[in-house]
């Protein structure tokens, strides 16, 4: 119950953030069957209340699918969760700031704001052609599901070249939390190239800055502050 | 009446967005005759309502004009309907980030983001002098409507050199979804094409991709939210 | 009493369009004595209502001063008046986007969107340090204004360096319309001139396409959105 | 009693303008005993209430802790206080704009914009590894507030590299409006830089103009307009 009210948050915040657009989604794992997940049927984040929330396997099947439509790149989720046991959620998101990292080869991501550190974990950059030419750029099947969770391997984020981006972490607060960042990091960096021209130097994060960092960063404040938004917001269209 | 209603949102849509100022409009064509289209009389997409809807023939006379004013360019619609009987909805748009790339010839705008495949089909760049010189830029008359149709050929969007851009598609949410994803995907490639520097590459969807997405991509899930959107604002103003 | 509605009208339209920051302010020319100006009492300009304004003759002393304090800049507009017998309404806007080209003397603003054609006729940029060196950079003295009124000459506009720009016009729609528009074609041209690059080249209206631009346009269509919107918010103010 | 709620105000204010995420804070001097100052205990901006203000020593320790939790990096603000008997407000902030200058060498902030004067006086930029290194970029314990203060000195703000900015002022105002026309002066220097490419001028504010305007300048008529929209807010929560 809580769970999914926490997930509704999340559905929210990502939308109020504008790191998503109509088309991002995530997922928490099941609590109680870690061979399952949670995840809105196919709706608009904005939109999202606990009615949609449906269950689904790691083949990304519906538990109870009735009349429902779901969301073609569910594969995203349940490969993700399936491959690496200590994810307990997954955001796909649409940031629009890092889309233009994820088409350019020789600007990389890095981290170059304290609350961003993670992104020195590494975020590698996944293009679909590699694991199959000719598609529509989703993420439609298991195998390029796979593709993408092998990608990821044990970072924290991948891009997704000219789509988007894919945030994990061992909590909903922190996968929600590293999609915000990762977008306001890359603005950031943005910016910093263009002030450094093309000889100029960038000071990013360094090694230990963000070993020290990532170890307890949780984003508590910030989803305190999601939560007690979302939900009078909810309150409200209810009434 | 139900199409009327989502004209009215379609105008109410492309205002929220930020794509047109007071100064866009949008059309459908009428489902009972292909020979009319359904367009705003002159107004703000904004304040746009359902008594505002009125009927227009090819020739872009008004069926039933009354004392009402109209769109001095309410020829871009009639023109393209007529040279066009693939297309069933036309937006023209001031969009902001992409006015620039229609001053720029070094720089096309291609499609670096999946929900904007469609400008992988091509989008041509029309200069109105090209027709007509000495103008105060608006598509005043059937020629230069007929101009812009000619530039605009077989596909889905044209640029308007130093004003906006025109978006077709074969349903309203098909027109207004291109008209954002345009507007999203020129601040992108501007992004993009400030981090490859001069010499740097940037990954483009190729056309194979382009393909793929284009063949299905119809905004289905952001027109819901838009429409969901659209229509509780005009349930409040009402009340 | 229209005339200080629609004074009202564009102070809260120049904050929302977010032209002017907490320190802008806007005049109309009275319609009775040619020889006074209506203006606020010294207020942001997004809780300005009727009762806040005052008349003021070219002097820039309030008629009836009471207790209340004034603009320090009034002299723009006392000065302005003065000079320019065409000139009905004034704007004194810190849009932020122009700002920097007022600091880069290699860059000019031109009319890169037709709805900024007023660009076209000319917007000298005024250092204050020509007229006093010095200063806070406020027009604080009738010299200062006298020469600003000066450098505007019979232009539409006026940059001032590192500071903002003052907007004239036939009309307080007018006045305000170039305002929004003068920010917008700002930021329209610095992407144009970034996706240019050092040596590529820019498409800028032509000087037929100003003249027959600039004849009739009054943001009529503009003016009406903004008017219905700022009336509803000061309705809601007031219940 | 009055102070606690122009404390309140600021922290809505630098939520509201986007100058802190859920992670920034304020501080302001105790009036009746200049060795302690207020604060609010852990929690997001837009969140605080009179209820959260709580009063620390210049060690930062909280007074009457209760069960409450206290910001990490309150030291920032003791040690500030503790160094400069002149300072009575200090605001630490994540202004985006502001984060790439504090980590380009090359690139330092001056003064474009006249409402940013106070930039001229100085703003000196902060690694925290010239204090410690391996740190999560916090400023977690007196050393490190003590490092900062001495790297403020007598500057009315101070950069933190990859991190934020750290304003102070002789009352909350001026630390709040300072905070905001950092943030703004950074947008505009970057454009300005961007215009002026790698060999043009770009011109800032002289040392006499810097000198004029800082003598006066306390953001009252923003400071007005922020407490009247603050206020409202707080009021709308309550009801």
């Amino acid at each position: 119950m809580s769970l999914i009210e926490d997930l509704v948050v999340a559905y929210r915040t990502l939308a109020e953030e504008g790191v998503i657009d109509a088309y991002g989604h995530v997922s928490v794992r099941s609590e109680s069957n870690p061979k399952r997940y949670l995840m809105a049927r196919q709706l608009a984040p904005e939109l999202v209340t606990e009615n949609d929330i449906l269950e689904f396997d790691l083949d990304s099947k519906p538990i109870d699918p009735r009349d429902r439509k779901f969301y073609n790149e569910r594969y995203i989720h349940g490969e993700i969760y399936r491959a690496r046991p200590d994810v307990m959620a997954v955001v796909h998101n649409h940031a629009p700031a890092v889309v233009p990292f994820s088409c350019v080869p020789r600007s990389a991501l890095k981290p170059i704001f304290h609350m961003s550190a993670f992104i020195g974990l590494g975020v590698p950059n996944w293009d679909i052609r590699d694991a199959q030419k000719g598609t529509d750029m989703l993420v439609r099947t298991p195998a390029l599901g796979q593709s993408l969770a092998k990608k990821l391997a044990a970072y924290p984020a991948v891009l997704m070249r000219g789509h988007g981006a894919t945030c994990v972490g061992e909590n909903l607060q922190r996968a929600v939390g590293r999609s915000v960042y990762l977008e306001l990091n890359a603005r950031m960096q943005f910016q910093a190239i263009v002030l450094a021209g093309s000889k100029g130097k960038i000071t990013f994060m360094d090694a230990k800055e963000v070993a020290a960092n990532v170890s307890w960063q949780n984003y508590d404040r910030s989803w305190n502050l999601w939560r007690t938004r979302a939900l009078a917001k909810l309150k409200a269209e209810k009434s």
